[in-house]
């Protein structure tokens, strides 16, 4: 008989180990089969980024979580991740694509940089119903315990109804609380400042290190993932696979086709 | 008596050892006083990628090709390189950024992954006027030449009129051809298939490299990139940095917000 409960493929940019991926996997494993691909080691601020030229391998990993719970590692990126397990690992294609839950926010225009989102991206442009979770908490000891009610009931709705083609989901979810609820809304836009701290090295040259901190540039829009986490909600943003400004298209063809 | 040229940044994803670099610096050096901060080594596939946690280091090579051009390496990716010259090289906020010229197309989805656009929206993120130029040719020793007047053509516009908010641009060329004209247009949707080859070590264990080739799933459309490029035009697709499906929104806020 064929197996027909959903195939749930999970990934995430926090690496193999982290808590936060233990976390999504028990949250959705009694909604279908579930399979881990993640990165061997941490991939934060990846983006799409893939391995270009050297060799990726695959490693199974025991699941101390069930029979319907299966892990495997990847020395490579999330979307080398997500292109892997669908070449090579996965027996059937995949229903839906998680990644997460990443420790640390993706909040507004950190997207961008995610490796979260960068698997969560990969998924949507093959087709697949995707989600990334972010819980607003770097600490591998974040207690993602108070969110799990909202990460499952985002990811049955998913599992059930899918997406609209080409949208995948970035879902924020504020630390230390039950939230209030659910808020569908678009990424902040805003600039990072005071990027990188200066070093001398032991031969008196200097190197630099990434820092810094997030300028809301528009504090007083109410209908941004930053506004709704500040008011303890799960802000749910629909994503765009295709890049193209459609609206530009238009504007831009008298000023370029001479 | 204060500087009014322009200041352009330059950046790419082949490193600053790559000929399609020099030939965009020589391209718009008569527009402005140019400074090149490109990767030390090959960023193919690096996406929007930053360094998180490692040193980054600024070297500035010799420039033999005028006194209004100044090269610098960082050993960093495409994005770092922006910020990282934003932080620590310009003498003032450049008034434009342009990457590449990419030796290989970023034409259709493949914008995804590109290094070279994750520059351009790294720009554009910082409210800079940006610009990444490919050409459909990977060798080292591709012909830039047939292109230089299209590519100064469209950097020029930039600098004098600028882009829409939140737009930057992804500019594709056809190999080995004059071009035929410019065409504004959107990005084609495809996939990749037989994305990996399967190898075994000595130890007998298997590893993959990437591989593959893009499958146009819209053939018959005709305001794609692929479209116009394969009929010897220019392809200049305007990119939105903000990656929120806007039109998604309001569907998916009555299954989420319950």
């Amino acid at each position: 008989m064929e197996n027909t409960r959903p195939l749930i493929l999970i990934t995430n940019d926090d690496s193999i180990d982290a808590p936060g991926l233990r976390c999504l996997a028990e949250a959705v494993r009694s909604m279908g089969d579930v399979i881990v691909v993640a990165p061997r080691h941490p991939q934060s601020g990846q983006s799409s980024a893939l391995t270009v030229s050297a060799p990726l391998r695959i490693s199974e990993r025991p699941s101390d979580i069930g029979d319907n719970v299966r892990f495997f590692a990847v020395n490579g990126t999330p979307v080398d991740c997500v292109k892997l397990a669908l070449h090579a690992i996965v027996p059937r294609r995949p229903d839906v694509v998680f990644s997460g839950i990443n420790h640390g926010s993706n909040s507004g225009i950190n997207v961008t940089y995610s490796g979260t989102m960068g698997a969560v991206i990969e998924a949507c442009l093959l087709g697949i119903p995707a989600v990334g979770f972010s819980l607003l908490h770097h600490s591998l000891k974040a207690d993602f315990g108070l969110s799990t009610a909202f990460v499952a009931a985002i990811a049955a709705e998913v599992i059930a109804k899918g997406l609209p083609a080409g949208v995948c989901l970035n879902v924020n979810i504020p630390a230390r609380v039950i939230p209030e609820g659910i808020k569908v809304c678009r990424a902040t836009r805003g600039h990072w400042t005071d990027e990188y701290k200066r070093y001398l090295d032991p031969l008196g040259v200097p190197f630099y290190l990434l820092t810094g901190h997030f300028i809301n540039d528009e504090p007083e829009a109410t209908d941004t993932d930053e506004y709704w986490l500040q008011r303890r909600y799960v802000s749910v943003v629909p994503v765009s696979a295709d890049q193209t400004a459609h609206d530009a298209v238009r504007e831009l063809t008298s000023r370029f086709e001479k």
